[in-house]
């Protein structure tokens, strides 16, 4: 089947995605967008940048020491591969395909006869093999071929690329297997690409493998750093760890593997372990738009409760890592919790990071912009990942490639079957077809235009022989949610919501979502929000742009009534405000509180999604908002 | 004159070491554990780790690809060298003398004929000099052996080590010099060495090359970094900037040397430029314990009002070197806003570094330590800059040998002179004996146990035959202030407190600063610590620690009562608090405004000053405690 992950076993199934089709709305114009400028976008940059003329180098035995790019700059081209083969299952698009096989034989010629393949290392004067695994990231491009090359598998057939990908698997296993070097890779990835090849090729020594690297981690197996084991998760065994720390993407990475190897396995020891993480990690070190990592130095994972939104780095990458965790354990548990947090994180990291055109992108997703961003050349390689402003491409690239083949995948997260149903968690104009185990055919079609509206329509598209289960997921948020059926309208609560029944063609489901934007407000451990509130409507939360204020230094004054339910606004809200007027004193701290000017005029604060904050050019920017008066109960 | 900084002219003159004696107190036994221990730790672990043997290898002829330690290390021990200089003005110390000049030959051995003195660059197979002008610190290293000759020639008079740095200062005065290299060092400190060297020698083209130097930079002479030239203030030209930014010592050299050749050079723009710098940097970019640099990633200055206390870097040296430009603009202007923020300094950056026993040091200051660190080993060099633990020695060990100079030569910074009298700035028991520039000697002793009370006694220790002036400083916290001067009280204001007469010896002037704890607010503009008051008494900063709680958890879920003063405990105070009741929620953000338990008990808490935190071991500490209820005007 068509999908990214297809457990062995698991509480429900993913439909794949010749089975899902996105038909327009908030993720089919993304997708579109990812099609039709991003891939390209991606291919030239890293033409451009000699990225992949490093296959063609190490292929004609012309390696130099001016290699461009970093050591995980192959990835980058696997990842694209995986985009590009998602794509072509979903539009059937002849030039990703031709893509594919461009880029297919480049990479091909650059594969070593054993199957050892990478630009960086093992070749001419290169380093030699595995001489850095701390740093060299070869095991994890390898992770990323192998996940391109499910892709394509799952999408195309066995091919070259997949061919290619087994090779270096082999590689892997011989070098690394029980009887191998007993080393890991300093940053996780390979554990989730062998686990999903080998349930692809339907080869358990690849499960194998992964279950080995994981395994050795923790163990202090890697190299001591300045920055301590922690930044690469070699400092406690998966098993025994309560919260995931260090470098967010490598604590993500390594925990989609846990679950993978632990669903092949049976193994429900490790699957609680990984919950227990995530039940940590989410309610204690994850930001309100579901970006994880709070550190800029290692980018990682801060303690409990350090959650600053001016330094949160959020990477992109995190969200999208998040994602992956959080679907598999979906897939094994069937908790709602876990796509719960996947549509906060798709609303308000993924959607957050690409520019309308597609052609420029966020790296890190703080939640407070102090100063604007400068413009940048779009012609120019961004050496920082957080500039306040979305770039053409990186210095270290790694999120336009993960945006890209997050979109063009997207298809498989919207929905899965159970043993009586379909089961459907996020919410896009989209036609939904499923087989269910027992033979059993459904078939919707999804109508919506979530989250402008809270409606979501969901038409039967084929008459049922006998009954099934229909189930919709109702968010955490959404409380007042109503379902109808059969003209009877009644209240739902925040879970799935389930109808079931022998339906018929044309029959209609109604789920209302409440749309009223609400404000959140922080745990009172969150020391950097305190005395602020968010404001969310829907899935997305909402921010405040300088663009809307008539001082762009009122960010800095901004203080809040949240006495009273914001008001909305087309596509967003509003808050009543005023501003403060600190004066400027010589030194910031003094015997008398914060003064507030009690006179000062209330106005109106437009607030807008998250998302598309700097899309009107460089802005500063917050998503927390000071209140005054303070809240009842402080 | 004995003193580190001495201008050709200034509204002030400083005291050399000579006319000073601190005769105990807190002060005086600070200086006595870095005479008895620190000194010979530093040499130590500088042996111990092969720093000093480097010197060696480049003297035999035989350094090779496994040269210890970073490239700055020469400079540590240059920094020594200058701790044990000022030392053996204070005491006369003979085992102070043997390690000067024991370190000097060593040092010498090495240097080139040409006056080039490195140990990891441009011998063997080093690589070349001046080949990494960003990264490699050879000028950075030379303007501190520059520090510490100057150190040595104004408290012994020229030897080996002047002559030493002399050839160093030619060398460099010939490679950058107008004619050659257009380069800088990306960290600024030669700019510093030279100029004083300069002064010190009395040979102007020393401070002729730090201006160079100086006018050079900001212009992009060194080369981009992924950090960015802000990094070490190549962006802008210190003439035109107009706050701190990038990595705090780099900045803070910098504008040291800047003062110095405004000062030499009669450049008043140049001058107002750094106290413009100074005036916002220092209202918006400071912490209330005086500390400087809000970043981890870059050890740098945020932006204004980026000052979050938990991952608050403060390193050590930052706090060194704002008392080195401080101390250099209240010398050109006399403006006591300079002696008052190195008083903060000194209470709550340079005592909280160093353990009781001088052999262990934080290298930073945070103000907020969420967990608890872990003990180390005295016997490991500390990898990591952030433990919550003082660590003997560090991998970047630029920390310890900065206590140890400043404490060394801590003495220079206790009071000057004017054309009219003594002005005393830091209360210490003490003895200070002067000359006016007209010839009158003044002579005093001072009886405090500051900050232990407040109560300063300046006795005077010598008949007058002529009126002068005493001015004695009322810092800016102390509102209430009084002098006692021939049996009458009087109020005194922040600033200088003078009186003036024909003192007899044995005469007695009392200044009272009031030492009640108080609270001290925090601007709102600084977010990190909305909702939040800090406890101060006198000079210090309290704080709570998790030691002083029923349970460490507690100091999470502490809120305050800041409705009325806080009564003094014994060197501390105590505050009135009650616990929050947070539950433990899967998600962090909801609807209900943070929960207070209203029946919450109160009860007392104990502060203690932020100097001594971990003293006790390992713990839980925070300065800013939230209040509850809110204060009013918010």
């Amino acid at each position: 089947m068509t999908s990214p992950v297809l457990p062995s076993h698991g509480r429900v199934r993913p439909l794949g995605l010749a089975q899902v089709s996105i038909t327009g709305g908030f993720w089919g114009s993304r997708q579109a967008v990812n099609a039709t400028a991003t891939l390209a976008h991606c291919e030239e940059w890293m033409e451009r940048l000699g990225w992949l003329a490093n296959f063609d180098r190490v292929a004609d035995g012309t390696t130099g020491p001016d290699r461009p790019g970093w050591c995980f700059s192959d990835s980058e081209v696997y990842k694209l591969l995986e985009a590009l083969a998602w794509e072509t299952a979903r539009t059937g698009d002849q030039e990703a395909e031709a893509a594919i096989k461009r880029l297919t034989v480049r990479i091909g010629r650059a594969q070593d006869p054993d199957g050892y393949l990478n630009t960086c290392y093992g070749h001419g004067e290169q380093p030699p093999r595995y001489s850095d695994l701390e740093g060299g990231h070869e095991l994890y491009n390898i992770g990323h071929l192998l996940q391109a090359a499910v892709a394509r598998l799952r999408t195309h057939g066995e091919d070259e690329l997949v061919r290619i990908a087994r090779r270096a698997a082999d590689h892997v296993c011989r070098t690394f297997g029980p009887d191998g070097m007993p080393g890991i890779c300093g940053h996780p990835e390979i554990e989730v690409g062998l686990a999903e090849f080998g349930r692809a090729v339907g080869e358990d020594r690849y499960v194998e493998q992964a279950r080995l690297f994981l395994d050795r981690r923790g163990h202090g197996t890697l190299k001591d750093i300045p920055l301590g084991r922690a930044y690469f998760q070699d400092d406690i065994p998966i098993r025994e760890a309560e919260v995931w720390r260090g470098h967010a993407v490598r604590a993500l990475y390594l925990t989609a593997a846990a679950v993978d190897v632990a669903v092949e396995r049976g193994d429900d020891e490790l699957l609680r372990a990984v919950e227990r993480q995530w039940e940590r990690s989410v309610a204690r070190r994850t930001y309100i738009t579901g970006g994880m990592g709070s550190r800029h130095q290692d980018e990682g994972f801060g303690e409990d409760w350090e959650l600053p939104p001016d330094r949160a780095y959020c990477e992109t990458c995190a969200g999208v890592a998040s994602i992956m965790v959080s679907w598999r354990l979906h897939l094994a548990t069937g908790d709602v919790r876990y796509t719960d947090l996947i549509e906060r994180t798709l609303y308000n990291v993924i959607a957050t990071s690409p520019s309308p055109d597609g052609r420029a992108f966020f790296y890190a997703n703080p939640l407070h912009q102090r100063t604007p961003g400068r413009p940048v050349d779009p012609d120019e390689v961004s050496p920082r990942a957080e500039a306040g402003v979305r770039a053409a491409w990186f210095d270290v690239s790694c999120c336009p490639t993960n945006v890209a083949r997050t979109l063009a995948g997207l298809n498989g997260y919207l929905a899965t079957t159970d043993d009586d149903g379909l089961r459907i968690h996020q919410y896009a104009p989209s036609a939904l077809r499923a087989e269910l185990p027992d033979g059993r055919r459904v078939a919707v079609d999804v109508e919506t235009d979530y989250p402008a509206s809270g409606t979501v329509r969901v038409r039967i598209a084929a008459d049922a022989s006998e009954p099934w289960t229909l189930a919709l997921r109702v968010p955490a948020w959404a409380a007042g949610a109503t379902l109808t059926e059969d003209g009877r309208t009644r209240p739902v609560e925040p879970g799935m919501a389930e109808v079931r029944g022998a339906f018929r063609a044309g029959e209609v489901i109604t789920l209302d979502l409440p749309m009223e934007p609400r404000f959140t407000w922080p745990d009172p451990r969150i020391d950097a929000v305190r005395g602020c509130v968010a404001v969310e409507r829907g899935p997305e939360v909402l921010c405040v742009e300088s663009h809307d204020l008539p001082d762009a230094d009122g960010l800095d004054a901004l203080a809040v009534d949240a006495r009273s339910v914001p008001p909305a606004e087309p596509g967003g809200a509003r808050v009543r405000a005023r501003l403060r007027d600190p004066a400027d004193r010589p030194w910031a701290y003094g015997p008398g509180a914060a003064a507030l000017a009690r006179d000062a005029e209330w106005f109106d604060v437009p607030l807008r999604p998250y998302h598309s904050w700097a899309h009107r050019g460089p802005s500063r920017m917050r998503v927390w908002l000071p209140v005054s008066p303070p809240p009842e109960g402080e």
